[in-house]
């Protein structure tokens, strides 16, 4: 008896030890939400490429960087980005404190319900929009608001929460390319405090690992506690051009893969490509209006123009969310 | 037999198994360097107290962020800042495309080996300086010439390569910090693209969590190929109030744990100590002449007075270094 319980516990030890080293166990799909195809295929071996030890493309651990654009990229951005949905409900929240808002452009048609009227005035009405709901507070009250109305707000097609608005697909592929040694950022045009206090409990991404437009902080003390406060004026733009450069100050590391879908990711992807070794840029083409909304070259939100011609011209990945996706969002909780 | 041996392998894995999980592996010293003592027992201490599942004090892995000052508090920063015997080195390496440089200031003093002279107009000769070595080139330019001086530069006084001019007992105190769970980050007033391309090698801290100064970028193509050209424009400057700025901006969180070394180093200390739960706040003080430098109040390089006072007040750690470190840099390669 002794000697059969010793060879069951042997046998169980190694079953598990195997198990903890087979790549067997690692062979259920990863990405059960991508249709088989070209798309899914293309990003399957090209991880494979760089995390194969011994193989002509790897890369070790510390250089596998992927950064991912947030709107339209993880998340959608129809009717309009998720964070002017967000200024546009603390306009209303703080409509009682500014009584003078009522005849004040923008605030005076956003009150009434007319978005577009409010953005009429472009870059100028957008920007007295966002200094007004996103600075003059500290750095911790604005992490408050954001938390609140994250947990909160619905959207207002989809009635479902801003967070269960992301994309299962691009869920799984942050989850498979961390699997497999990557190191995943968020770049984003959004405000970089704006997404830090959800990112890491939708996404899996740290705060420390979210680069986005800022705006700038001054320290000073209140009551003898020292505090960051948020001034309305813009620190660093990270779109477009932008984007690389806010990857070099951030991250100071060039990214070997790059996920966008909009002509504001198209320098990250460009960058991105012209460094040596393998490389991976994938955009998200927005093609199921029924599951989703269809937009491309004639969006104002998510513009997607240019940087379509580049993808198809380098053979870039592109995701035709239609067809390469089986889902769209997460199931609803 | 078979007995014997299925019983001897049993033992074995247990043994192995037991190793893996049992504190008695980390009861070896983690901090050989560091006397023991009041300091060294408050980073014990301190460390225990965060990192201890179920005790009232304790922070998850991910909110455990440790901020490092990197000149003086990582590596030595006398005669001068390593930094500007870097730039002075660029002076001379460039004199032969600057003719001009023999009847310009600052450049004519530094290039006869007057320093003093050089730095006699104060920010404005130190600005030109800086910005006529460190901008005008790409960034991966920049990069090759960093790592190039690092890899063969010498200290003045002890000839040693700079990045033997580390301190060992730091060193030791990074990679204590990280085994038990924390991220550590680089907070600096020195260049952060001067830093990045050997503090990996140096300290184990990657690219991406080192925080410093910085001068703008410009993504432009050249020849066909995305570049990012470095500006003579101040972006940021990482010191006193900047370094809570730099903080938020960057990592997003505030650190439970600073470590610095200066005034410069003072709000960053005062910024993680207004925090809630435990936290550490740690100063090095120069004060061996005979391995080191001893400098504090009246130094230029390294002024340590408000915050010295403001750390005695508070009760925060000071490293005496003379007493509390048996080694000063790790042995010679």
């Amino acid at each position: 008896m002794k000697t059969t319980n010793a060879r069951n516990l042997i046998a169980l030890l190694l079953v598990w030890a195997l198990a903890l080293t087979s790549p067997a166990v690692q062979a259920a799909d990863p990405l059960p939400s991508w249709n088989d195809g070209q798309t899914k295929q293309s990003i399957v071996a090209f991880v494979k490429r760089v995390s194969t030890p011994g193989g002509k493309d790897f890369v070790p651990k510390s250089e596998r960087i992927a950064t991912f654009d947030n709107d339209g990229t993880l998340w959608a951005e129809q009717p309009m980005y998720f964070q002017l949905l967000f200024s546009i409900d603390r306009v209303k929240a703080l409509a009682p404190l500014h009584p003078e808002w009522k005849d004040t452009e923008p605030f005076a048609s956003l009150l009434k319900g007319d978005v577009k009227g409010a953005l009429a005035g472009g870059a100028k009405s957008l920007a007295e929009i966002l200094m007004a709901t996103h600075a003059g507070m500290t750095s911790e009250e604005f992490d408050a608001i954001v938390k609140d109305w994250i947990a909160t707000a619905r959207h207002p097609i989809t009635k479902r929460p801003y967070t269960e608005m992301v994309y299962q697909p691009m869920l799984e592929l942050l989850t498979y390319l961390r699997a497999n040694g990557f190191k995943t950022f968020i770049v984003s045009g959004g405000g970089i405090d704006f997404m830090r206090p959800w990112t890491e409990k939708v996404y899996g991404i740290p705060p420390e690992q979210v680069v986005g437009s800022s705006i700038k902080l001054n320290f000073e003390f209140r009551d003898g506690k020292p505090v960051l406060v948020r001034l309305p004026e813009v620190n660093f733009v990270d779109d477009n051009a932008g984007k690389p450069v806010g990857i070099q100050q951030y991250i100071g590391r060039r990214p070997i893969a790059a996920f966008g879908n909009s002509d504001g990711d198209q320098q990250m992807l460009e960058w991105t490509m012209a460094g040596s070794g393998a490389r991976f840029a994938l955009l998200v083409h927005h093609t199921d209006g029924e599951r989703e909304f269809v937009y491309d070259r004639q969006s104002l939100i998510g513009h997607l123009d240019k940087a379509l011609d580049e993808a198809q011209a380098k053979g870039w990945t592109i995701v035709d969310m239609k067809n390469d996706w089986k889902t769209i969002y997460p199931p609803r909780h």
